[in-house]
């Protein structure tokens, strides 16, 4: 019961240019760095927890940790920060914003914090607002972002144009997936230009679809607002005949919050997720599982990510070739092709009996809300882990959680990794077994 | 300053066939009747509180007042109450039927009390649900009505039969406009066939658009979870560029809950219901006004009513004719052709500028929740002025505040009334003067 | 069924020494003035609504109509207005003075408004904020009030000598009872200086104490949040064995707020207010109620009116000359005593029986919140009035709903008037059937 | 930069005398087990997930990770099993009984599930409730505990004896650290009794402070809450001159959740825990930063955890010695401690000001709510953890998560370990440095 292993470190890129000194928080009245305050460059976290202790040793793989460094790499009054924040909304964008601005202002006594407004493209189009702690002390009680944000226009080089001619060299980068990718893309026009910048990348994502990490900001209280929408659904199936409540929750690529708002609210009867295929008519369909259900209970309540479905969905010519600011073709609304499916059904099948189907799509409720405690603190500890990275002389990083620590990841593997639900596990077993739902594998 | 006027009483049917007796509160435990407790027959609301002192004076008119009656009409064992719920959902019906179910018990001491499932349906073509306080106890913290509910079927003959058969001798409808005028309908029937079946309605509403009374249950409720929308809608639009936050709330032929959740808000800049004319393009438009708003403060929150411009969407043919189980048109949504119509406007001002609108209808989250404690204790008040009515007799009746305080008002003038908005005073006044939006007169 | 009665109005005091002129309501861009829309100064609420047709005919009293009048007495760019809160925290303080300053801005077009800091010795011991729109604009968003309160610090002359000095020429006082009556000083010595000031006081009491008007502004948000407490109570209850939760409500000298609390929640046992007598001991008694129901349900709710009781706990040499800043006698604990009478009875009664009371005091929890959306709007309605009231020249009033309407009230009437829980009645009769408490009255 | 490690697993005690079969999750119709769905006895979580890679390689602990095992060691329907639930209340009990309850009986087809009432006591003094999936279905929406719990009534051989009596081969016990040193104790003398019956413990701490796990259930719903006290202590105290709002938060050893809601709600100037000393007077001492602080803000925000300062409170002779049912010293309030010693300071020093210290103890309304979202989902994978592992044969455990994975820990080491904040570290700098507060170092 015994095993050896070796392990070996993910590395980050650094900036090489710039020199050495101590950490101005050996002087802040707030920190006493006591041993052990301090993490070292050799500091790491295990990328692996889990293992099997009676299989063949494996090569291992770890992460520099997250945290402030005794020798840091930028003169404070020389640094010149940038914050963007591009994409859709998530709580807690706010306070990644208002931690990264008073932890660079109250730890490294940076004073020169710009915001750039409406994304990237705010670059190179709008005027940059500078901020102050006092600025941004509220901003942690409002959903969306001060700052505002837009999807696309991401042009390369008016960005780093841009980047250059302010002097910004750091640069704190909000978005999600897209705009990780741009981030590398970032990256590396800066490094080709021996540019001395930090560039690092905070995940937003509600989907909660990024890998590495254990989880994105936002997404717990994404799970707990969407309690309400179901919550509704239920009250309204059960107070109709044959009624069904419908709700579409976020989730593109991935059912994570489908999944969590499932097993967290137990009201559900079928939860459909993009990871997942499933089929309406005949046996084991859909169809066959809700006329069960309905004549059992009187009511069924059902659960669809936004991603789950897609190519069901009839397009037309159009709609085959629409795509967003972004580049991602654009989604049909599932929900609304749900409701129109199943009252087809059911006036073929029952057409003399009553039959409701009552859908909510709550989005702009959920994701417009303030972050709750929970990720009230988490974007704190994400935006000050950021935070001491660059100051450190890290650059083309990502910081986040990885087995409950916070580690340093080169942001090219954030930018490529995807978190899906895995629909072999234990968790997406425990959700069928809350609804009973089918597991739509006759057909395939 | 003084003045004399004559004022007479609006009367109310009641039950002929019945003997007279004691109030059982004398005896109850927890009530000891002192002088003033009961309420005589010749006590009255006035209908009218305000008027002026200098005019002429005119004929007044005056409503039962509400409450117990030293002498009821039925011998409480002999009582077998029906109570049913029809239309959609309204915040406190469960309290409305808690309440009944608890006060005929308590007060009166009557044990034969039965839920008619799924609206007026039910009567005839379901099982009826033996009601007691232990199986009701808590139902006022549940949104939705525990009966069940549905539009339509309403089939005049199958439902007298039905009280008829089952020996119903107090039946307690709580439902919209169409469910009051039938009630009318029903209490008709009833007295055709000289049956001794007292008829009570309680007006449900969301929309507060019954007449006579002050306001109907759960629009408050509605007022206030309508904050929440507005909110999210307010976070969207100020996150991005040129964003419009939309939010479309219940109204079909009145606009109450539109307009005070505009005053409670604050942050909408235009508020648009079904008692006003308005129009797109040209000057004094919405879109002229949008663009202003848009170019001052980068984002604007729109709010509809949803029965605002129905006539002003463009119908195909089915959608010319189809209706609803009431019988009611089917409403377009307004929110969707909205959000269409904004788009391309913008698309063609503005094609090169980024726009965004999110729509967000709230519709069955803010109808599926539990009353608030304002209207649970309305609900309360509601319930037991029911059940005072019909137990000295009254029939064809229903109750309500007035001016404050509770009144038996006459089904049928209830049935009638509609309380719109009225564009004109004060309250609309401020309204425009809290969104400073247009007048839309400059056309008509 | 017809009757003739004469009615009388209350007659308000006016300024006398102002000029006549045209409301600028007639030239605002949102307001079109239709006939209706100004208030004739003949205008009147009846103070009484409900009456017995077949009783002697009585004289009735009528209070002037709140609203906009045609002719206003004040220049607009002439008026210097002063704002001050007085006294504890209530729902609703931001959005009164918001209101009163976005309405005298946007409806008169007044541009000197001060807020008063700090209760009534701010006038002579502080710096007045300069208030306009843009300060004022989310402060109904926040709880308790910006521009701080305090109690005591009512210095007539001093008060009266910074009015005349500072030329404020409308002062509006927004306080409890203690508030009010110190307004009517004001107001008299004001009268008797001949300055020209118009003072209008608006009643601020959680505790809804006030006579005259229906309610007073913040009590709708003060009892739904103490549903929170009293849900939590029966939690901590149910979960113990002989388990007593036990909440302690506001009301020094009314039990409403505990009274609508009880009513909406349905899980209290007992509830005790200050209009009440009640003992603990011997038959018919608080212990053998409570005793009863423990052995019927494990649990019991109790909920106290902070002014209940007040005669029976013992109080020390001290406590019995203590007084607040407002000149009150402290009120004592009696949560705490009940706390500890409870121990000590069931200690002495089954001492070998386990027993637990969970005593919740959530009184700065439940007044420190923003006014929910009913009581938002009640705010704004409020405010408006009083404004609409001082331009027209009235002075020495209050402004509040009288039977659903909006009056004008002498204020010294106001700071008499009381309003107490009849507990003859049937509001009171019902709480005890919700209940089921003892009427306490075998012993008296 | 590659190491070699060791690492050797804790072993857990298990049954002996049972026999092994398949899981029944093969055949259950919503279970596809394949590839990794069933843990290995060999499967480990790494006790340790951070370390310094140039440093010297030591040995490592792992623990058994949660999880269905292949082989189970009892039938079914032989499986009789009990759930009690100690100490004080926390959100989320109610969720682990439900999923308890309901994963033996649907995952496992067990349906001999008692609950027993009222804690330890209950085993031996109380009937036992049979419990089923319909009767638990909505228990994760109530606040505390259905099953009700008591402290103290620790009696080794009376519950091991009615545990024999009953024939219980499985105790599920839920409670705090003395609750899980009785479930030692228990697991001790059924092994002596050579009993096979599976014993397992799970920790309920609102206050966070067991070891070895990430965090305890409740915790997070806890730190939520507790937003809703400070945000009024704030309103209070930014409404009155030189105002004090003061928060006693839960926490008689550990100040994590004063920490966590100080740092969520960044409305907080002072957090005081047990780990951390401080004085009032002098030099770096409360009073002179509270008076700093006040000059400068008018206002401040004190957090106090209910275990900080104990040793600062005088004591009279019965406090000395008064004890709690589980045997911990009595703690004195610290809250109504500090509202005293602030007030005789102010009083002392500034005789002629004003002051005001607000005092809100949400303890029981934060306890007895219902798991949040996050809270919930967490319980649920408790509960099931805790399942597999006593099917699989384990005794003496409790699961809980390591590094954000489920393991097994043996429960002695758990009843033993200790998490208490670490004022050396950087999250306690971080609420020096969003608070400002002293170190309170100079003294010692």
């Amino acid at each position: 019961m015994a095993t050896e292993t070796a392990t070996s470190i993910k590395k980050l890129p650094s900036l090489s240019g710039l020199n050495h000194r101590r950490n101005p928080l050996d002087e802040n009245p707030f920190f006493h760095p006591s041993d052990g305050f301090y993490i070292n460059p050799s500091d790491v976290i295990l990328s692996q927890v889990t293992y099997d202790l009676s299989a063949q040793s494996q090569p291992r793989f770890a992460y520099h940790r997250a945290g402030p460094r005794q020798e840091i790499m930028y003169e404070p009054s020389a640094v010149k920060a940038a914050i963007v924040t591009c994409g859709g909304l998530c709580p807690g964008m706010n306070t990644v914003i208002r931690e990264l601005v008073v932890g660079l202002w109250e730890l490294y006594d940076v004073k020169e914090i710009y915001g750039i407004p409406a994304g990237y493209r705010g670059f190179y189009s709008m005027e940059a607002v500078k901020l102050n702690p006092k600025i941004v002390h509220d901003w942690h009680k409002k959903g969306g972002t001060v700052l505002a944000t837009s999807r696309g226009g991401f042009h390369l080089n008016k960005i780093v144009d841009a980047i250059q001619l302010n002097g910004y060299n750091q640069v704190y980068i909000i978005g999600g997936d897209g705009t990780m990718r741009g981030a590398v893309e970032i990256f590396k026009e800066v490094s080709r230009r021996k540019l001395e910048v930090g560039i690092t990348g905070i995940p937003k994502t509600v989907d909660n679809d990024v890998g590495i990490i254990d989880r994105s900001f936002g997404f717990q209280t994404a799970v707990e607002m969407a309690q309400q929408a179901i919550s509704a659904a239920h009250v309204e199936a059960e107070s109709a005949v044959n009624g069904i409540g419908l709700v579409k929750l976020m989730g593109r690529s991935t059912g994570h919050i489908a999944l969590h708002a499932t097993l967290s609210s137990r009201d559900v009867d079928c939860c459909l997720i993009p990871e997942m295929d499933f089929y309406l008519e005949g046996k084991g369909g859909l169809f066959e599982f809700l006329e069960k259900r309905l004549k059992e209970r009187g009511h069924a309540v059902l659960v669809v990510a936004e991603g789950a479905g897609q190519d069901m969905i009839p397009r037309n010519d159009s709609q085959k070739q629409e795509r967003d600011e972004s580049g991602n073709l654009v989604f049909l609304d599932v929900g609304a092709w749900f409701k129109s499916v199943l009252k087809e059904w059911w006036e073929r099948e029952h057409p003399d009996e009553l039959f409701t189907v009552k859908y909510i799509d709550p989005t702009y409720m959920i994701r417009a809300v303030p972050a709750n405690a929970t990720d009230n603190l988490y974007c704190t500890l994400l935006a000050h882990s950021a935070i001491h990275g660059v100051m450190a002389g890290y650059t083309g990083f990502v910081s986040g959680p990885i087995n409950g620590n916070y580690a340093y990841i080169p942001l090219e593997e954030v930018a490529q990794a995807k978190n899906e639900v895995n629909t072999n596990d234990h968790k997406w077993a425990w959700v069928r077994s809350v609804t009973t739902q089918p597991d739509f594998e006759s057909k395939f």
